[in-house]
């Protein structure tokens, strides 16, 4: 049996230099632990100037990622560039080369998971990809594995450290969002260019990638509504906390029958949820399922080492797999007949903040609209405020289809005493 | 590739009838998932009149466990009798006749899991035990491999679901223990025979099998100190609420260097702690690692389907690897040098309820024996009552070995004034 498992890392940024630091350091207790010797052959990168947390020999270093995915001597390609190019190129070409791969790439995965599983198992390559979805948490070996008797039917999901951070400090510091996203990004929390994460897209990614196997279809990002946290401002987090509630970025997948809803979004959540308590920059899922009932699982989702948890143990697993020269063919079991609910036609609760001239007759007219459109009222709140200005009124609705709440709220906002378009958060 | 495996489950009480359901009502969703056809050939259990959630067909049912042990053409033997006799001559034989088990029996496990394992390793049969802990928490799972690149230095859990729910329910309806207890019974969450769960033993058990892979040092239950929850009072929990803590029943694991403490015993754990929120019958386990810093899993710990979750994705996942006719040997990986920390020398912070008479310089013996024994006061209560009654004074400590403490309330027990043994409840 072979025990030497040699790795190519192509990519050197937080997420590389920490699991080629952890990779070299803690060498020896991975071969006492799995009787495998991981040796990092070469790492590519196109800026070697930068310096990093771990630096490696002149010998493993390169710019050019063929010495890698070509070279005869290495079995594992550890991509941590991330985004479609050339990453896609590197991973393919890797797996036809019949070498494993492991890759952070949400981004990627999110719409060519698939696509890239069947190549992999074309190739008898294996694909590790656990560091793509909440960081450390071993959340795709639960669901595929942990949870394989299972039918799962609804997930949860806090995915994004950088807008969880960002929620939970304007909770706590009562500071606007843009001033928050500054700090977050000098304290290192949010990039420069934080707009995947602010957006919720790198949430839909993931979710993406946790649905496709935790329903067995194939859904990508597209398939689904995502919005973003910037129109959350302290007015909703403040009146969401009278109310006993948090505004969380939640990822949503709902599955019921023969159809699946799924949205990102930001949303209301009971301070009574366990995911309302995941504060900063950790990451929750939540998931039921027809067996294991409920379960929570939650970690940080990102960070070097964290990601680096999961990078190591995904080499190691399939370095096992390798060394022990066995292969064990993935399924691809598709649930042919499941649809996804188009939007419109998902039904939820709400809460509106409509900004309205504070004369008597308005709540009248909201309400009246509001109940036009089939949408009846859980609560109100309206506070004594300056007559003759716009002042928030806040309403909580019973469950309603999404067609009819925009329908209503499209009306409302037409009317000459709403003075702001009205703000829409879902509760969960 | 065979795509046909066939098991023969030994025990059929909840857990069992529970599987056998499951597995016999979603077979083709198994098999459209998994490619494999999972066909239950033989239910060994000694009494057949008992009424059960799911009834075997006359062909497949059986009261000589040897039928399924000797047969030629079962793959897996699923023992859920539990308990060591006949369990562990059923796993071990099963296991020489070249068939892999799926268990759940912590008990047998707890004292004997590596002497089985290695059995397994040398018959290359494989040994499922994921519903031994936690129920259907992939827990065993993500420790082994989900967590496999780490060094996990600390396990905090709550892992038995019956006293769980005896202190969730005694915090909520201010009920004392026996009544409690009773209710439980009633209610189907404590068994006739509740001293197993009572005692804190079964949580060791679990605890035991947890270390051993966390800590890679085979631990059995003999090796730490567990208390049980009987002597916890409604005093305690009231005065716990008062200072901002829960009392749950923990199971402590705690790496450093080349020690490793361990325990199973009632303690207060601030509201804070994400183990706090954990009520009912769920399990929790919190763990810390060197890369993945902090993780917390948690869900159904037991009840029949729940510990089914747990037992078919055993089945399913080995059923691949026998399927695809693959054997992953086991590692086994020994830290040779670690050491179990002796329980006198853990040092801890203590909660202390005194028994004592209400008069002037009480509390000042009290303090003085304390402080003698090198142990420093971190806050009192103690409230006015009837002058000349035994009442109660609450001490919390600062950190201090347990043999300083014990030494210490020993002394302070035999004063005059001090009329009821001291309770004395770690601070997690």
């Amino acid at each position: 049996m072979k025990n030497k498992i040699n790795i190519g890392i192509v990519g050197f940024g937080v997420v590389g230099s920490h699991s080629a630091k952890v990779l070299t350091e803690n060498k020896e207790y991975f071969l006492n632990k799995t009787g495998l010797e991981i040796e990092i052959k070469k790492i590519c990168d196109t800026d070697w100037n930068k310096k990093r947390i771990w630096m490696p020999s002149e010998k493993q270093i390169t710019t050019d990622f063929n010495e890698i995915i070509n070279a005869s001597d290495i079995d594992i390609v550890v991509e941590l560039i991330g985004k479609e190019n050339p990453a896609e190129q590197i991973i393919k070409n890797s797996l036809k080369n019949k070498k494993s791969v492991v890759t952070a790439n949400k981004f990627l995965l999110s719409t060519k998971l698939f696509e890239i599983l069947q190549l992999s198992n074309e190739n008898k390559s294996y694909l590790g990809f656990e560091a793509s979805v909440a960081g450390a948490i071993p959340i795709i070996k639960s669901i595929k594995e942990g949870f394989l008797s299972n039918n799962i039917t609804r997930i949860t999901a806090i995915l994004n450290g950088t807008t969880n951070f960002i929620l939970s400090s304007m909770t706590k510091n009562k500071i606007e969002f843009d001033q928050t996203l500054k700090n977050a990004q000098n304290l290192g929390y949010a990039e420069s260019n934080p707009s995947l994460d602010i957006s919720g897209m790198d949430t839909a990614q993931k979710l993406a990638i946790l649905s496709t196997f935790a329903f067995h279809k194939n859904i990508i990002p597209d398939d689904f509504v995502t919005k973003g946290i910037e129109k959350i401002g302290q007015l909703d987090i403040e009146y969401a906390k009278q109310l006993g509630y948090k505004i969380k970025l939640l990822a949503f997948a709902v599955k019921e029958n023969e159809t699946i809803e799924l949205s990102v979004q930001p949303a209301l959540i009971s301070e009574n949820h366990p995911l309302s308590s995941i504060e900063d920059v950790y990451n929750g899922i939540y998931l039921e399922g027809d067996l294991f009932g409920k379960a929570l699982f939650y970690g940080e989702g990102a960070g070097g080492y964290a990601a680096g948890s999961a990078i190591i143990s995904d080499i190691l697993d399939i370095g096992k797999k390798i060394a022990a020269d066995i292969y064990l063919p993935e399924k691809f079991y598709m649930e042919e007949n499941l649809k996804i609910k188009p939007s419109d036609e998902i039904i939820s609760r709400y809460y509106l903040c409509f900004t309205a001239i504070d004369e008597p007759g308005v709540l009248a007219e909201i309400s009246k609209i509001l109940g036009n459109n089939g949408i009846s009222i859980s609560s109100v709140i309206q506070k004594e405020e300056n007559p003759k200005q716009a002042v928030p009124i806040v309403i909580l609705t019973h469950q309603t289809p999404e067609k009819n709440l925009k329908k209503a709220v499209n009306e409302i906002d037409k009317l000459s005493v709403i003075k702001k378009p009205t703000q829409i958060i879902k509760i969960e």
